[in-house]
């Protein structure tokens, strides 16, 4: 087993054995119905603490229910009515948090960077899960999962992730997984959605739907926030839809058993067709949302085992002074 | 033992045998001081969901106990602040939950039929916690269950229901209920507050309290929600009590063993007065409260028993294949 | 083991022993690492209700941790968003609460008084975790217990506590602990923000922070209102700061081994410089946060014995009749 880390801050820094690791693991976990078998072992006696500053009540749910699988004593604090408004410092809420002594910290945060700050602060296993536009770990490892369930495998695919890649987390930590486990991807969307940089790290960028999507292997659509339209950024949902909504006619450019997917909530007739959502010979949404059940669940496991490690070392060198 | 269902979506799908169960099975949770009893078992490895689309701390807090009494994982997802608000529809929400495989979602929502339409699409059970003006299923299983314990029946009997009918999903469970029971029932209130209809269910129509209280049993007050006030529905509070709030000279109309109930928040001086609600003679509010848990606990328990039968025989019917 | 109340409303109402006894017990929870050690019998099968009218996540957080370390079923009820907001009384609120059979109520209420008010109408245990400007009896203690440990002893020390004397509910609670217990206490802060009549406890007033902090052992500051500024209590944030905030150049008019304390949050720059609240060689900060989870669960665990001991004898009794 590999994944010898403290948190998982970002894809950033996983090897392809790390993320092999994640995959089993959750793969392990899931039964022949699809859902996530209840261990009330593996965390039993630990504390999670779900700290999100952002409000995400589909991410969150998907953390409880892991850690409360898991047999974890689960906590939220919502942050956005919290002393953070009292005027006290990240580095504070912190370090009176790291004062609890949780071991496991599930922090979302609107800035990027502020997760690996925190994360520098505290003495237990931090899960980054989100922060700005930097990173979302286990929405690519979720997203890798169900790929690998659904293709057989995680390598050597086209991938074509569609939208406002720009501002998305989602887009950002999947196009780095992807590129590890050596697949092609290709980002599609309108050239004022597109980031600069991205193409550095190996993807081919398209501002034609059709041609991006051909041949591809898994679609990948991406959430519009609905404040970018009409802001500059794209003309209108009508208009949107028309270039880059994925429809039957444009999906026909992939390859005929392509799998649709998104990371939700979706907003129909704007970023896809309803018709290509429900199509369950098509889309693994709902796996997805399964997946992450599981893939949290791994992860959280993993870094309780890596957690319990380090603390027998410590305990038997303090033994041995 | 009947309820064979797989949803308690209202009272209407209900027989009297269905009610029955309930009533009996939530009795058995009570002790001699009225406490519900712990047990641990009966939902044990299971996840229950309380989904509030419109806030209700109340009732939330009451299926909240009852599931953690019987040993279930409860979770509370805040669906006001939720990913509806990102505009994804209801059906989508209901999909996305389900693939997190919930055994047992509790939903309130402001929509007539929403949670019918919701249960449609999922796989666990589903309670309805309150939708619209449609039904609130349990709020009329804990006044039966209150009624029967003060009166040693729930049927034959004469009940008057008075204040706010036209609006109000607890007056159409109970009228639902007291007529598959047997039972007489009254509605009170000011013709701009009663329904079109619901003589049709066999109810009696009055608009005067002192004789629709006449001969009662059980005198059940509505809240009178205050934005109806001086909107055209009724002139004011002051004037509004007069007519139609209980007091003690209304309240000796009925049966000198009449027993007072509300389903809570009250609002004193306007539709009861104080006194009337702190009588522990007349009055079973905090009753009704405490009985709200055992039948939660008897619905879950219930449910979770059908949800497990049905979930053998697939397995068997696998097996098989 | 004394400490043989039903309620923890405030420290007024506790002896000495009483104190001895929750810092002993609370001091036994803490293991060599500072961590509180998880023990899952003493409150197993119990329900405790946080009850928050006023915002608090950081001491919400800790009693909601304290309670599962010793595995109570924890429910928090959001208060400001509730039936309170429908009009219901505060008293109809604790009886339908109290229907609900909490075995463990922990309130925090902006009224001074109103928990000790909520207290009379219930049946079960109640801790008060703030009511307006009156009292914060776990604050108070797990000062105390922060103290004991650093200086070995919780008497006969000089402490000074700074800052918003007028208003804070901390500054009261721990001027009556450290009374009882026979400490000499200063209260340093500006006229306006210093109240009438805390002279009578026994406390000398001073309105200059270098002669108020001359020969402390224990220098505890308070948080700041920001909204009293330029409000006519204080002039600026900037002028407070040079008068009041603690630095280095004042606090080296307290005791070379003087400890310095703060409820948080914090606002740094203001009542405190953020290299002093750092200095791991004087700031007990952290540590305060530790000890508040551990007095908290010391506080529940002798409330429980208290709670199970008078239902025992109502048992008894019951049976002899």
């Amino acid at each position: 087993m590999a994944f010898r880390a403290r948190h998982l801050l970002g894809i950033e820094h996983l090897s392809p054995e790390d993320i092999r690791s994640v995959l089993d693991l959750a793969d392990s976990y899931v039964d022949l119905n699809r859902r996530t078998v209840k261990r009330t072992d593996a965390l039993a006696g630990l504390t999670q603490i779900n700290m999100f500053f952002e409000n995400s009540t589909r991410t969150q749910s998907s953390f409880e229910l892991a850690g409360k699988r898991l047999g974890a004593d689960v906590m939220n604090m919502s942050m956005q009515t919290s002393s953070v408004k009292k005027g006290e410092t990240l580095i504070d809420t912190a370090l009176t948090l790291n004062a609890m002594h949780p071991d496991l910290l599930v922090v979302r945060h609107p800035s990027s960077g502020a997760v690996d700050l925190l994360a520098q602060k505290v003495n237990c296993a931090v899960i980054n899960a989100g922060d700005g536009r930097h990173e979302h770990p286990t929405q690519a490892l979720l997203d890798a999962l169900t790929i690998r369930r659904a293709k057989g495998r995680i390598q050597r695919l086209t991938v074509a992730i569609c939208g406002d890649v720009a501002h998305s987390r989602v887009a950002r930590s999947n196009l780095l997984l992807l590129g590890k486990m050596e697949n092609r991807v290709r980002l599609v969307g309108p050239p004022t959605l597109m980031p600069a940089g991205f193409g550095d790290i190996g993807a081919e960028i398209c501002d034609d739907m059709r041609e991006g999507l051909r041949d591809a292997d898994v679609v990948m659509m991406l959430r519009l926030q609905k404040e970018r339209m009409d802001g500059g950024f794209i003309p209108s949902e009508r208009e949107y839809f028309h270039r880059y909504g994925l429809d039957a006619e444009k999906l026909a450019y992939a390859k005929p058993d392509a799998i649709v997917m998104h990371p939700g909530p979706m907003n129909r007739g704007v970023e896809i067709d309803g018709t290509i959502a429900d199509d369950i010979n098509r889309s693994v949404i709902q796996e997805q949302v399964e997946m992450g059940v599981a893939v949290r669940m791994a992860v959280m496991d993993l870094l309780a085992q890596n957690l319990r490690a380090e603390r027998g070392r410590a305990a038997l060198e303090a033994a041995h002074v």
